[in-house]
């Protein structure tokens, strides 16, 4: 069965399996939420977990010229602040801190064409438009905008594999496209590695692009098709002399030399632009659709031709809209306007990736940068230190149809990887070996121990301890050698002994429930390697040297670049040891003392000085950064000391302060999705502290009611009775009529279906999962 | 069947279908022959037709830098005349005027390791070593040379898709050997677009090349096995800061940052090398081996374990020395040294190009950018406007078994073509529009009609008429317009024209052959082109213009360039008719005034100001320029006259005044075996003249005897009786003990087997050959 065909029947599977709902959930959705401030979300048009991200971008500051805070704000091409559009490129990350893509900017204009795009500061030196909020919108899987210096309507929709524009000319003339293979997010100079394009028919280019940037050598293919056409096309080449005719010795005119027949409509160099004339494009709007690939071109014109055979705009667009309205009926909530924006919103933008990277004849590009076949739906875009926490265990919940092959994607990672290891950071056939960790691990862990199935676990097991134990990868040898990160070997030597002893966790759970004994009592004792960084005097997580000496300058605020913690501080970092919080309260001198440190944390002002080296550090409350992944967790943590009455008030703080339904409503980088899963489970009411440990910690709910549609046909029901400005606190909880104690929840819980009610009050119930045998449980296992 | 196993099957064939001969034929081959002046040739190890030609290269002059003269020196990546040796890469063209390729240098060295190639001038400012032609040795498959700065023996053997070099150090305690992935043959800044390396085991690299150059974009992979670990391996990005962390913010120190992890053996950029330390690498002889691939790199790999699974480097030499006898023995020459050595010399250099160019799995990368699987040799290296003359047409006689799939392989190129036309002047999946013409079509109708098959005769005629009314291919649509090309809208304007007609008469004789009378009429009709740009009033063929007027500016000596004329003055195209020899003689004004202007072309000196803008017009006697493919028949032309004993002098002198067995011994390009084919063809005594017509023009046998040993089992020898230096002409011919009166011979008369007898003279035999039904038959269809 090929790769359309199975896509597609995933989508009728899901169609099929759900009820008919009469609401428009899609309507909730803003995708400008989180295009300001710092959330780096685009607001363009996307399906579920597609490949094609058709979005305007705002601008394309570029390295070692524009200050890097106006790079920062364009991870995703497009800033809300921005008066400006550049144009419309295809391919984008959502909420991610780092990035790339932008690929094939397409920008139509009128009057006297441009092939640069000219400065923000004089939009008319240039082919970008000036635009307005007024005249933009945007849902899931559309986006409109009116250019207004040339006056055209343009809409952009998509499918998984393909985008399309639909440009609605004034009365004029002539109308140009501009095609420019030299944009891309994370501008630079050589940027382009190579490029060309050729004009197959009067309506059809294709184009290639190969790019340097946060993937090293990253190729793209692209089948170009205009709904008319063109009546002229020129194809410019900026550095003709240099290096379209490397091959030409003296090439004249252009015209013909015994080197090069420059009749052939092709050209291929580093800066490469196309301009297509149309005559009269007003008299019907000009449709163009693309199709890409990182395979080759024939594949990219499959795509285009499979998957957008015909040029029903609005067919496409309702087809998208559409597949967003069954994803997002997995989840039904109730609540105010702003709420259901935030949380569908939030939904919309959890479910944008891992996203797919294959072509409709099952061929994708591996990270050993050679083509492959899957038959199953191939995955990329893996942000794992940021969304092994809440998005794939979310998916577990709302998309584990999709689970098995997104771990089957990275399993063929492991198998393509000459250097044998599961994804840290990669995306698109690359491995960026960003951030710390190997939190693949966990989400596999996570996946396989709540039953999800389709995948070889023997496989995935072998592929965990290898990784774990890779002879190269960043900082294992030292860990493995010292039990710990010495920080006078490697920097960030706090934050990874912390994370991989969280891993070494999420392995032995695997194994356990694989049976594989001797594997999970190995990773339980490296689990523990986390109290090799605890300094009993200060109680506080500290760099340590080889020779066990403790950081002579130790600043338990200070958020250093390349120092002992990752994007964080110490005062972060000691909460975290999500998966032994009882020894962690231990360490810290009991209940009473952790909840003290705790309550500190988000009272003790952060003075900007300590995290300027960091701008990723943001959404303060005190010391807690909800911004930034590290801080996630925390407030979940009161639960683990007996007073989750304090993790209902953070969780409402942090909502009613650091989340709104405005472009500027995210706290931080939305980072592919976690941002948003946080949202979603703390809307709810419980959140995963400890993924692989089969529980979530009760939080507060903040919506009234929230429905789980699960893929068992079963509902599991929320309930937040009473809840209101005031009533922030749980008095009571029941699942399924019966009183519910302990103050966090079983995956089982959920799966079964049934409803958990919260009763809500206006004052805490201290008493209310205080006991020991109430709090969640992850401990120590060398402890007891 | 895999392409390894019907690759080997091919030559177990060869081995088969013929005797043993006790005589090793390898002996005569002298690769250094054609390595000075501008011949253009390579010494270095190669097997017939193979994908690798492992060889020294003796500089990288860098356009722009150095003249162009230094630069032309080299499109061979050596010279003669060179006293220092840059290291070994593994592709080279053979004989070319343009060039590209030198993919992959090793050079291995004592003492302070260099990174850097250093000057001719001062070798010890890089890795560069004097060397003397004393101690350096070549022949078919093995190349030695003694690396004097170092001490080091190299030797070079090749299989077809794989080099193994040998590296014999002096005692020493360290020893490097260094990888330059920047070395390019025609080199220029930027003409590596991108280039990454990863160590793979303690003895095994992996690299990868993107080169910009003849060829636009072009990919190579490499697996490189030493056959000791190395001691130390550095891998050295000298762009590091531009390109390898584009994506890191701060990097610092290399060693570890969130974004990249620098422990992974891994460099990718626009400049990189490998340098591996080997302590007391004079313990044993030091090996490489290099698989090569144009597709990936798991197919690089498996190349090189397919082809060279051992260590065996005399193995792998008296191989590839098998090979090329077992080749080289479908021609069996006698006469004196001298005569064998350029007589195999020039065998050996005919039988290298079309090149494979395929994996061992079948996969190459096509024309269209594109991975193809064939289940056929696929070749590459097409150097139509040079090959179809003499090369092609000998292939048909001694490597017959390989015509089909180069021509399959030119159908391919045709299928996979965005342009949907046939190789003009393609290699490694780059078609180069190099030079004019459509002459594929003319090696495909020779082929077709010689009763060759094992490809699709309706397919090949519909790729031919195509290609022939191709609508943007260079000139042809003025072509079709005009009748002609006129000189205002386009160069080269006479040159394509008669061209362009004579590949219309081979498409014709194709159709007629196959029964389609249409296309021939057709075809017939416009082979008669050639008329049109032959002023009646000079005789010459002349530059004319759109309005039909002729060149006012008229030089029939000058070689201008973007002139009417292609690498030649009109004293030499206007013998180029060579399908319509007869209706050329009628407007030269009949036989006595044509050979008046023959014996001017070989007699009127041509001014040195006249051919300035051309380097490729060399080898001069009067205007005839033997060192370039517009002349190379017309020394035959005087049997079409009536004067075949012209033709034999003529022959002789060429022979005698450029060609010898000296290095230098090319008057020049050897043209990818094209000039040397016209030396095996001339040696024997005749000449295709008219590739198509099923003839060869009788010229002058040079050696006492040559045997043709046929694939179908037979054999045609030829004797030339009392040849002498002083008896150079023919005084009778005999064929099969039966009088030959004609001056020339049909193909069958050749693959009937059998005995061709001259009897020399040092007198000419006026009559023979003299009466008009005993000349070469090619005349016009449209006059008679």
């Amino acid at each position: 069965m090929g790769m359309l065909t199975k896509w597609s029947l995933l989508t009728c599977v899901l169609l099929g399996s759900l009820q008919l709902h009469a609401e428009d959930l899609t309507q909730w959705v803003d995708p400008f939420i989180g295009t300001g401030g710092d959330g780096h979300t685009f607001p363009g048009a996307v399906v579920p977990f597609g490949m094609v991200q058709l979005s305007p971008d705002t601008d394309n500051p570029m390295r070692g010229v524009s200050p890097q805070s106006e790079i920062y704000k364009r991870c995703a091409g497009y800033h809300y602040d921005d008066s400006t559009i550049v144009g419309f490129s295809h391919t984008h990350f959502s909420g991610t801190g780092h990035s790339d893509l932008g690929d094939l900017l397409i920008m139509p204009m009128t009057g006297t064409p441009h092939t640069e795009p000219g400065t923000a500061t004089d939009p008319d030196s240039g082919y970008r438009s000036r635009f307005s909020h007024d005249d933009e919108e945007a849902s899931p899987g559309y986006y409109r905008v009116k250019l207004t210096d040339y006056q055209i309507d343009a809409e952009l929709t998509t499918t998984a594999r393909t985008g399309m524009h639909r440009y609605s000319f004034p009365e004029t003339h002539q109308g140009h496209v501009l095609i420019d293979l030299t944009h891309g997010i994370y501008n630079f100079a050589n940027k382009v590695i190579w490029s060309d394009v050729r004009v197959v028919d009067d309506s059809t280019l294709i184009t290639s692009r190969r790019s340097n940037g946060w993937a090293h050598e990253r190729p793209m293919y692209f089948a170009i098709r205009f709904s008319r056409p063109f009546d002229d096309i020129e194809l410019i080449n900026e550095d003709n002399a240099r290096y379209r005719c490397m091959g030409c010795l003296d090439k004249k005119d252009g015209k013909h030399s015994t080197i090069v027949n420059s009749r052939i409509p092709f050209t291929a160099g580093k800066a490469v632009k196309v301009l297509a004339r149309f005559d009269n494009p007003h008299q019907a709007p000009l449709l163009v659709k693309v199709g890409i690939s990182a395979v080759d071109k024939s594949n990219a014109l499959d795509n285009l031709t499979s998957e957008l055979p015909h040029w029903d705009f609005d067919k496409v667009r309702s087809d998208a809209n559409a597949a967003w309205q069954t994803e997002l009926e997995r989840m039904e909530a109730k609540g105010d306007q702003s709420q259901k924006r935030q949380f569908y919103t939030a939904f919309y933008h959890a479910l944008q990736a891992p996203s797919l990277y294959q072509d409709v004849n099952g061929e994708y590009l591996g990270v050993d940068g050679e083509i492959h076949k899957a038959d199953f739906p191939h995955y990329s875009l893996f942000s794992l230190w940021d969304t092994y926490r809440a998005l794939h265990p979310l998916l577990t919940l709302v998309s584990p149809e999709r689970v098995p092959d997104m771990i089957n994607s990275m399993l063929a990672h492991y198998d393509q990887s000459y250097d044998r290891i599961l994804p840290i950071w990669s995306f698109q056939g690359h491995e960026t070996w960003t951030m710390i960790g190997y939190h693949a691990v966990s989400v596999i862990s996570d996946a396989w121990q709540k039953g999800i199935r389709g995948f070889d676990g023997e496989r995935a097991l072998d592929a965990m301890t290898a990784t774990a134990n890779h002879p190269n990868y960043d900082a294992i040898p030292e860990y493995l050698k010292y039990g710990y990160v010495p920080m006078d070997v490697l920097p960030e030597s706090v934050s990874i002994t912390l994370e991989y002893a969280y891993d070494d966790f999420a392995i032995a759970r695997m194994a356990q429930s694989m049976g594989e004994t001797d594997i999970a009592k190995a990773f339980d004792k490296r689990a523990q390697s986390w109290r090799n960084v605890f300094d009993p005097e200060t109680k506080f997580a500290r760099g340590r040297d080889s020779k066990g000496h403790w950081d002579k300058d130790f600043d338990v605020e200070e958020a250093k670049y390349m120092g002992p913690f990752t994007e964080g501080n110490s005062f972060q970092y000691s909460f975290y040891v999500p998966h032994d919080v009882a020894g962690l309260i231990d360490i810290k001198g009991g209940d009473g003392a952790f909840i003290e440190r705790l309550d500190e944390l988000f009272t003790r002002p952060l003075h900007a000085d300590k995290i300027k080296e960091h701008e990723d550090i943001a959404g303060l409350i005190g010391q807690y950064a909800h911004g930034n992944e590290p801080s996630h967790h925390i407030a979940y943590l009161y639960n683990h000391a007996g007073a989750p009455w304090m993790t209902q008030a953070r969780i409402r703080q942090i909502m009613d302060t650091l989340s709104n339904d405005t472009p500027s409503g995210l706290a931080g980088n939305d980072d592919v999705g976690q941002m948003s899963a946080w949202y979603l489970f703390s809307a709810m009411g419980f959140y995963p502290v400890t993924p692989g440990d089969m529980t979530y910690v009760i939080g507060a709910p903040q919506l009234p009611e929230v429905t789980l549609n699960l893929s068992n046909g079963k509902h599991f029901k929320v309930i937040a009775k009473g809840l209101s400005k005031d009533k922030l606190y749980i008095a009571s909880v029941s699942l399924n009529g019966k009183p519910l104690n302990r103050s966090y929840l079983h995956h089982d819980d959920i799966m079964a279906g049934g409803e958990l009610v919260f009763e809500m009050a206006a004052t805490p119930n201290k008493a209310w999962g205080m006991a020991i045998d109430t709090r969640p449980k992850a401990m120590s296992p060398y402890k007891n």
